[in-house]
């Protein structure tokens, strides 16, 4: 079990000189996930030495720019760079046609298969699950349609105590799995040995919440409640929470209340209004409410 | 008479950390425009200090990403800085649809009046003109429709000459305009002085010619003939003509050549491929035609 955050743009609005829109690189159970896309992230994503060709699938939380305008310079860049692997792109209705409209004007085109994944639900649904990790999108409120995403791991095969199972000489190899999946061990002698006799525990699940860009919004706790990490936007400070409220971002109290309310292990705030030239008031306000809150920045991780 | 160029990117395909694709600055006549607009220009364009308020006409050569995908986010960073005043938006036919749809979908507005001039001739034509400045465009040929342009300074009025003006103590400070604007001058007692007597020519209009996208083109040659400044791409050194013809782009010498036959005074090459890491080739093999040749460089202005 292994969760690496990438921190590519923390910024809101406008893209500056040493400051970048929302974008981060999640890498869960050797899976890349891209979250978000604001102009520059290909450039982000080439500073940090990060493979394009691992990015399989980017979720986009809402169609405002700073979390978009990058998208299409980063599939025209695929190409260039000869992808042949398919593209899932999920997103908020619209993102095909924000997407298609631009390689239809340019003549151009991606050259590899893309699969826009268009969502409308305003209800938390899964929207990505393999054998291993699963997705859920996170309803949140902002000014246009916006999704935050819930990352998890599933729970992991039990694992071996080896130990334990040596003093069976009868126990092979290939009744290992069975052991993993979960299974009592019968001897030949028909005695039956339980599993928990013979294996640990799985490793505890890991999970990542991303909550960008929405207002104070207690109805998210459910979804978020006991993650161990939890990205949520502070665009202002405190004194600005009016300012929050007019146009639906939160505050550094506000997401440090909702983090406490879901017991999550660690916070992480970012998408700071361009009006702060100093960020580290955030953390101080954040942490007054909740300790354990780190503050987003370029070219940082987070690995659990 | 004054013409600055600042280069803001000059590289072709992929914006990269230190490699930024199309965008100029042209200041003349105290008139800012703006050519080209590749991802990350407004960075770009912030790094080099210059004022975004005095950008009132950007001209956008064709459609391919790495010409025009930074145009959307910099219409949107002037809303937040509270632009007022309008912005002309000159490219091809498509350009319109490309910005709107985006603003459409993002659930944003300009804020501030836009006007787009969507160019679908094959003929060169003026497309500005003030007092003091005309611009035509220069068509090119690239796989996609594609555009030069060609700023040019009028002819100013005629310079006062002082010294001979004062020998006439009747012509009065009220009379210089007439002057300026290249009457003669009837003395009371009848005489006429002829103007070029009380006047000097006025300075050498200035020029300027970017040409980018383009295969090499010599029927360009007449639009640009003794330009001052000609900016013609090079995206690959002569060793890649052939690439160059099937990608409908230009080589050092083609570059050269072209400059040559027009007599300009000083040409500049860019656009580079990103195959290249070293760009003082693209110098040499230019300059083995046209001496007075210079690499366009991100951060470097040409001045006259």
């Amino acid at each position: 079990m292994s969760l690496k955050l990438t921190i590519l743009g923390c910024h809101s609005a406008t893209p500056r000189t040493s400051a970048h829109p929302t974008s981060q690189l999640l890498e869960i159970q050797n899976r890349h996930f891209l979250i978000d896309c604001g102009e520059g992230t290909q450039v982000q994503l080439r500073k940090y030495k990060i493979k394009f060709s691992k990015i399989k699938h980017i979720f986009i939380s809402h169609l405002h720019g700073d979390h978009v305008f990058g998208l299409i310079g980063l599939i025209s860049t695929f190409r260039l760079l000869n992808r042949d692997t398919k593209l899932h792109v999920y997103g908020p209705r619209g993102i095909k046609e924000f997407i298609v409209t631009q390689l239809r004007l340019s003549q151009s085109f991606a050259g590899y298969p893309i699969e826009f994944h268009e969502l409308t639900s305003d209800k938390s649904e899964l929207i990505y699950e393999d054998k291993k990790v699963e997705i859920y999108t996170i309803p949140l409120s902002h000014r246009i349609y916006t999704n935050g995403f819930l990352f998890k791991e599933k729970i992991g095969e039990r694992k071996l105590n080896i130990s334990a199972i040596k003093k069976h000489a009868e126990i092979e190899i290939c009744d290992y799995q069975n052991l993993k999946n979960g299974r009592d061990y019968t001897l030949e002698n028909g005695e039956t040995i339980p599993n928990k006799n013979l294996t640990h525990n799985p490793s505890k699940p890991l999970s990542y919440a991303f909550c960008s860009d929405t207002s104070y919004k207690e109805n998210i706790v459910p979804f978020i409640k006991n993650v161990d990490l939890l990205y949520h936007e502070t665009t202002f400070l405190n004194d600005k929470k009016d300012l929050a409220k007019t146009t639906k971002h939160s505050t550094t109290k506000q997401a440090a209340k909702i983090a406490k309310l879901a017991n999550v292990s660690k916070l992480i705030i970012g998408h700071y209004s361009s009006r702060y030239k100093d960020i580290e008031p955030f953390k101080t306000e954040a942490r007054e409410i909740f300790l354990n809150t780190e503050l987003a920045v370029e070219g940082l991780t987070f690995e659990l």
